[in-house]
Parts: structure tokens; C-alpha cells; sequence
């Protein structure tokens, strides 16, 4: 079973680790990279490499981010000589982004150089970023606007957000890497990461909806409400901002016309969205038992939308 | 006392060191940046640094380079997701060249770059590229042209040198902070390093020997030869290509018209160099005893000439 999986942050990262130990080389992981992030001579892909760390199993699972037992060596000295500090990279990860960085100083595409990470950690599945080109998520807050990581990280993710802008969106496109999962895909799923500035930049690329509606393949989204909230991150201060009720069917009013169904979590206390066929089920991602018993609803309830 | 002391390698570096024991904040290091490297992203600046590291006394004194009970983390890291790694480097040591990088593609100048390095790792005395140009170093040997870390590390600095070029040369200018450091200096230093490939490329740097023939300071240089032999590095092979003897006369040859005296080895068998003052005294630097008795040596000698 082929199976793309359009993800962002910690949520769509561990489903797709659990997809892995499903379906293995089948699993393509679409991932933003709005978030984005050029500091210190390096380039910090937040969301592909997060998806890229549960997938090598290096992550440290207790903290939700980073590599397991990293030294933070070089950030230490950096600062030591005057470099900012707020950006936190621990050596391994930094190696990583450095390699990133250069790569495509050298004039390569970030398709590439993910490919090259995949590729040294030997992962089994397929980490592809949305696209090659620099689209870069702003919030515009009470104070005004800001990049997506001086939000969360130096403002600490608690100003008011009044709504937000994708910078160089305009010039983007799928790679042709994506545009072929999509193609040859069985199922595409959307992962159950913040919609709005996880799932919503991917969606955004000009020609990235067009493709998938274009394959003949069913269009799942889950429900990043676990018995009605969200587990990690600012996704309701994001919903808010654009309008949406902080609910499963918030979402699903954000994915209108692209998704045939929904798999929201059994415990949410809200309606189902309407219209829309809806499976509920455990959602909560308790562990690698928890990762890949929502991995199998998820490709089993897409399976019965293909033979229907 | 105030003393601009030029160096390259190990020679020049604990000669250096041994100043600043003695001097403290009088001394200025003029380093030779011509073997410096760009690589994997970093801007690697081999002897400025290597004298910052024994200025600092973080440097692994037994090996001789290189910062002691440092990891190499990262460089394994990058290794791993495909990056070349025939030029190693620690961490610590990777975070200073990384920062250096940034600020320079940022726009900012190499001395000013080297001076918050200095700063950050609170090092008394100065250390100043010899210019903020590009200047680097090419071998001309037997098998072609090569940039002298490949020859030194790729070649292991074994193919016969027929010459040496310094691309960049004639757009490099010695900096205001070297132009100064020269004309307050009361005594001049050419260091115990490579006279061809990290004192030459100093000297070579246009209006370089103008400044220091303008200066009222004497001007000593420190024979690399230890009882006959330079004791670490390729010197002879580029004293060689240049058609010098490898001796103490040799080296003075290159520094004809610009040094007023010498300080040889007492055990050194060859003649001291015809026509110049010249002072025998132990010149091994053996441990931080000898460091600091061949800088009282030159220092004193020094003073002698000012008085004369």
C-alpha cells in the first residue's frame, strides 16, 4: 500500500513512525518546511527533520523533540564567542542543518539534501519536503509580525495572533518528487498536525490541492483533537485567528473540498463534522503501541474507502 | 613593551604564548589567514586560531594542534548524511569557524570576526588576520596545482613543491588594526614559523613590508632551525622549492631588507646568516618554561636594539 502523509509537527511525525512500522518504504511523509528557519550559518528544517528523527527512532520521545542524548557542544561555544543563543540546536541535529545549509549554498535542492539525510539514517520511509523553493510562515500578532520561531520560542507562542502570511508561497510549486506520490499514491492523509500552519502551508503551495484532488486515491484527514484538545502546540490560538471553531469540525471546514473523510477520536466530546463520513476511534498516540494502532485505523478505515 | 609579533603554525603560536606571559595585552599577533579554508560550511582560519587556542591555553599541547578533550560530534554527524570529512574538526573547534562563517557572510570583517573570538574566549593579547582579502595558498607540485590543506592533508604533504602562488594577493591591503598595531609597536617579531608558506604570505600582502619598514621598531626574526632542523612541518621542502638553504641563512635570505637582526638556535650547526646581528641562545620551546625563556630571550634582545 502506497500512502502519503502530509505532516508537520509532533502530531503528524508520530503517525508517521507508526505508518513506517506498517507499511515500511511504502510511507512518502510530505512536510512542511514554512517553519523554516536560517540561523547561525545554518538551516533548520524543523518539520521535515522532526519527521525525519521519529522515523530513524533517534528522538527523545519523553520530550516530544530532539535527538535522544545530544550534546549541545557547539551552541555552548558559539554563544561563548557571541552568537545568539535563542535557537536552540543540539550538535547532532546542528550537523544535520549545516549539512542542509551547504548543500544548498552548493546550489542543491532541499528535496535532495532531506534525500541524502533519509538516506545516511537509513530510513526506510520517504521524507519529502513541500517544495524547493523558501516559503516562510509570519504571524502577525498583537505586536505585530513576527517569523513562526520568534513566536513560539521568544515571544513563548502567547500573544494574541490575528492571522498569518505565508512569505514567497506565490513562487512555490510541488516538486516533482510530490507531484509522483500523489500520483501513484492509494491513500493520502492528513496528518493530525496544526492545521493552520502545519497542514495549511503544504496546502497552500499554488498546484499542491490541484494534485491531490487530480489522484484517484481516498483523502483521509485525522483529527488532532484527543477528547476534544490538542495535545501539543498553539493550534487553537491559530484556529482562532482564522475564525474557526476549536473543534474536529474546525478542521475539517479548513480542508473542505479536498478531504472524503475523517478520522476524529472517539473521546471528542464535539459532533463529528457534517457531510462528511467520519470514523471514530482511539487517537491518543500512547508509545509505539499507541503510534501504530492509530497507523493501522488509519490505513485500514482509507483500505474500505478504496474498495468502496 | 608593545609587540607585534607575526606568526603562522606551532613555531610562531607558542612563541605567542610564551609573549603573553610576559607582556600580556602588549602583545599583537599578525597571523597568516592564506591557509585559511572554506568547508562544509565553515570558515576554517587554521593559524589565527591555532594561535588564539594557545593564547587561550585550551590547545592540546601534547599533539600540537587542535583543542584538548574536545569531541568530534558534529563532523561524525555530517559524515554520516554524506558530507566529505578528510578535514576533521572538533567541535568546539567547528562552532568558532561556524561563527566566523556566519559573520562574514553577514558582512562583517575577519578582524573583527578574530576580535570577538578573542574576546569570547578572554584572551589577553590581539590577534589580527594579516587581512580581511581572501588570500590562500596554492602548491605548485609535481602532480599539479593544490590548495595547501589538500596538499598538506590529502597529499600528506609528500609530492615534491616546485613553487607557491597566493591567489588574492594583489587585492589584499593590511588592515587599519595592522597599520597600527606596526606604528606603535616598539619591537617587531618575525616568529620561528614556515618563512615560505606562513611568514611569506604576510609579507607578501602589498604595502605589508612598507609598514614595517616604516615603523621605528627594530625588527628580529626567530629561526625556525633547531639544532639544524625545523622540528614540525614542511619547511624544508618549501625552502626547497624556493631555491634557499635549509638553514637559518636561508630563512634570512627571505627576510633580506626588512629584519635588523636574529635569533638563531645555539645548537644549530649551520653558520649564523653573513652581515646580520645575530644572537645563539636556546631557542626549543620545551613546555611552558621554554616558551617563556625563548620570549624573554627575544624580548631582551629586542630591547638591546631599541636602546642601540
Amino acid at each position: 500500500m502506497r500512502v502519503v502523509l502530509l505532516a508537520g509537527g509532533t502530531g503528524g511525525a508520530k503517525l508517521a513512525a507508526g505508518m513506517q512500522e506498517e507499511i515500511g518504504g511504502g510511507l512518502t511523509v510530505v512536510a512542511n518546511t514554512a517553519d523554516d528557519i536560517e540561523t547561525l550559518g545554518v538551516h533548520v528544517s524543523p518539520d521535515p527533520d522532526l519527521v525525519t528523527y521519529w522515523l530513524s527512532g533517534e528522538i527523545d520521545e519523553e520530550r516530544g523533540w530532539g535527538l535522544r542524548d545530544d550534546t549541545f557542544t557547539v551552541m555552548e561555544r558559539m554563544a561563548d564567542v557571541g552568537a545568539p543563543n535563542w535557537f536552540s540546536l543540539s550538535d547532532r541535529d546542528l550537523a544535520v542543518c549545516l549539512y542542509r545549509a551547504e548543500f544548498l549554498r552548493s546550489g542543491g535542492r532541499q528535496t535532495d539534501a532531506q534525500a541524502q539525510i533519509s538516506r545516511g539514517l537509513r530510513i526506510e520511509a520517504t521524507v519529502l519536503p513541500m517544495c524547493d523553493e523558501a516559503v516562510r510562515t509570519q504571524v502577525l500578532t498583537e505586536h505585530g509580525r513576527r517569523e513562526l520561531q520568534e513566536y513560539l520560542i521568544l515571544d513563548g507562542g502567547t500573544p494574541r495572533v490575528d492571522g498569518v502570511e505565508l512569505d514567497g508561497i506565490a513562487a512555490a510549486r510541488p516538486t516533482v518528487e510530490v507531484d509522483t506520490a500523489f500520483r501513484v499514491a492509494d491513500l493520502i492523509v492528513l496528518g493530525p498536525s496544526n492545521p493552520v500552519i502545519s497542514i495549511g502551508p503544504i496546502l497552500a503551495v499554488p498546484g499542491m490541492r490541484e494534485a491531490i484532488a487530480a489522484s484517484p486515491a481516498p483523502v483521509v484527514a485525522v483529527s488532532p483533537y484527543v477528547a476534544g484538545a490538542v495535545l501539543k502546540g498553539p493550534t487553537n490560538k491559530f484556529m482562532e485567528a482564522l475564525g474557526r471553531p476549536t473543534t474536529a469540525a474546525g478542521v475539517a471546514s479548513l480542508y473542505a473540498g479536498l478531504i472524503d473523510a475523517m478520522v476524529v477520536d472517539e473521546g471528542d466530546p464535539d459532533r463529528p463534522p457534517a457531510d462528511l463520513p467520519t470514523l471514530a476511534a482511539p487517537t491518543l498516540m500512547d508509545g509505539a503501541a499507541g503510534r501504530v494502532r492509530l497507523a493501522r485505523t488509519v490505513l485500514d478505515y482509507g483500505a474500505s474507502l478504496i474498495d468502496a
